[in-house]
């Protein structure tokens, strides 16, 4: 067995995206103990720049040592006490998985459901909070990754709030690609990923939880399920978020190290390049390409005005090949888009415009590629 | 906020120990996406060699995404049902974390106790399974990081199937570290960590599991509690373990890609050394640190035989000031050693010979240190 060359591509699918040079390059520098005063110190830097991207001062901010659906199962593991009533709103793949999630922490789900491709419907919310008023959790997906549809967050908090549910929010494609504010919105508990529009490799999930949150875990009647994922163990060791960076932290597990690097340096990226200034490239960009796009005669998914800049659904045109021509993309110019999931899959492209991949460029690249398909 | 400058550590301490400079320098070749047939290759490259690491042909071979803790769980969410009577040992802190995981998912947990710093008692283990007729699993810790004992696998996983109990073994510290083999000594499901004897980053936990077990998993009458960890469902991304690398894997969660190239390099280099003739190096550089401490007058807590050669726990000499020497080791000469844990706390040092860092070397460095303290 030898060591493993990579051929490098252009990641333009539902994520991972492409990582910022920078950002590999932290990767590789010299794994340190993960109770070292430097560790400690970069973990509160990770903090209090999540903060900012988060647009948040929750103190309960920082980011699970595991991809986003582990980050999803922390939100779910540490809210849900069995028999609680969650309504979980699906429009797509994720919201589906958090339903398994509901139901695997022995939670009573009900679900509404929508179209694929069309945005959570907050009457249809509404409807059912009034129904079911003893509901404890509204769970929603900010950013449908299977289908490009970005749902209205800061209406369905409102709303939640009104029937006193809290509220779990999947902000995995949308976080540093697309408006998100956490406090102004009132989200009570949210994750995301790093491999996104934070350009960094997978495998950690930033999450953020509200002070009301932190308090329905303190009030738990009974031990959270997963002894890896519960926040009361965890906090001890990220620490209670404030900037107290000498208070002693206790082991749980051993953090990722180098992933932490990673995370942090596509944070100050984040930071050099200002918030509003990256939703706003995200935003460009996608112009751009549903322009060039729209000139080739596709069509999107997703109406306009619900769209995602950042993650791109058209329908495939009549008697194009998918399979074939993803993997000319792939084997001729390096270009990665992503295919339809579950009932979508050989229907739709899903072409991604994330963090560092969102840039004119990229666009150019691929409908010029598309175009002699 | 700016990009954090790291001080380069010589890790010799409970783990992370220090990373090879060849996988520091994979881990930032570029992302790639997780279902990218080269990333497709390179998974079953890195089962085929974990196979190796283990020694054993489980198709169940592979690496959970997150540390070694959710590693843990793995085994045991996936193997334990409600009602399920499960005996656990405990002679250090990971066995009580394995406890843990039995009461939070539901199981019957029958305790055995050993002393910190001896080993797994085998006719105390053999008694309990005479009384418990009906205990499915045995659960220990091969190698117990927070005393530096190790227990004999081997004979204990005998007793365990002349009582038809299936056995979790956790496997963190000893993989590539000290003698392991899986399938000669009947282990029907291991876990370990990819930041101890590996010598690469931490974040990754190899784990495989016998036929046995995998029958058992099948046979579930509930669903698995975690998603995140569900093998049923993992498996179907990792594919079925076989060598027929273009059998379709669905998608389940996104796989921390550049960990992954780190742990590919470091199971090359594995081989690259040859198994044996890395238990042999361990070995051969605990003995030299071992005649060094007794030279200075320092005490093993474990007895002679049951030492672990990576993890070498002493008392810390009587009027020597812990918290001040392990200070003085990092801000001098930037080496880490471990602090003793529970129980041990302020009373044991934990020094690591891991990996990359089981080099005379750092033998002579470390001791040569601690004697100007």
């Amino acid at each position: 067995m030898q060591s493993y060359n990579i051929t490098k591509r252009t990641l333009m699918g539902p994520g991972p995206s492409d990582v910022h040079p920078r950002i590999l390059s932290a990767l590789s520098k010299p794994t340190i103990g993960h109770l070292d005063p430097q560790f400690i110190t970069m973990m509160d830097e990770i903090k209090s720049m999540l903060q900012y991207a988060f647009q948040t001062k929750n103190s309960l901010t920082m980011a699970v040592s595991a991809p986003g659906s582990a980050g999803m199962e922390t939100c779910f593991v540490n809210l849900i006490e069995p028999g609680d009533k969650v309504v979980v709103c699906i429009n797509g793949v994720f919201g589906n998985r958090m339903k398994e999630n509901v139901e695997r922490y022995g939670g009573e789900c009900i679900v509404i459901n929508d179209t694929w491709g069309e945005v959570v419907n907050p009457q249809k919310v509404e409807d059912t909070l009034k129904q079911h008023s003893d509901a404890k959790i509204l769970a929603f997906v900010h950013a449908e990754t299977s289908t490009g549809a970005q749902s209205d967050a800061k209406t369905l908090c409102e709303i939640a709030r009104k029937y006193d549910c809290l509220t779990i929010v999947d902000a995995v494609t949308s976080l540093a690609g697309s408006p998100l504010k956490l406090d102004e919105w009132g989200i009570d508990a949210i994750y995301s990923g790093t491999q996104k529009c934070l350009s960094c490799v997978p495998g950690l999930s930033p999450i953020s939880l509200s002070d009301k949150a932190v308090e329905c875990i303190k009030n738990r009647k009974t031990k959270v399920v997963s002894w890896f994922l519960d926040l009361s163990l965890v906090m001890a060791y990220w620490g209670d978020g404030n900037a107290n960076a000498s208070a002693p932290r206790s082991y749980h597990h051993t953090a990722p190290i180098n992933a932490l690097y990673g995370l942090h340096e596509a944070l100050v990226l984040l930071k050099e390049e200002g918030l509003e200034n990256a939703w706003k490239r995200h935003w460009e960009n996608h112009l751009l390409l549903k322009n060039q796009l729209e000139e080739m005669g596709m069509e999107f998914v997703v109406k306009e005005g619900d769209r995602l800049p950042q993650l791109n659904s058209v329908w495939i045109p009549q008697g194009k090949d998918d399979g074939a021509i993803r993997k000319r993309l792939l084997n001729e110019y390096n270009i990665e888009i992503g295919a339809g999931l579950a009932d979508f899959a050989g229907k739709v492209w899903r072409i991604g415009l994330m963090g560092y991949a969102s840039h004119p460029t990229n666009v150019l690249l691929v409908t010029s590629a598309l175009k002699n398909m």
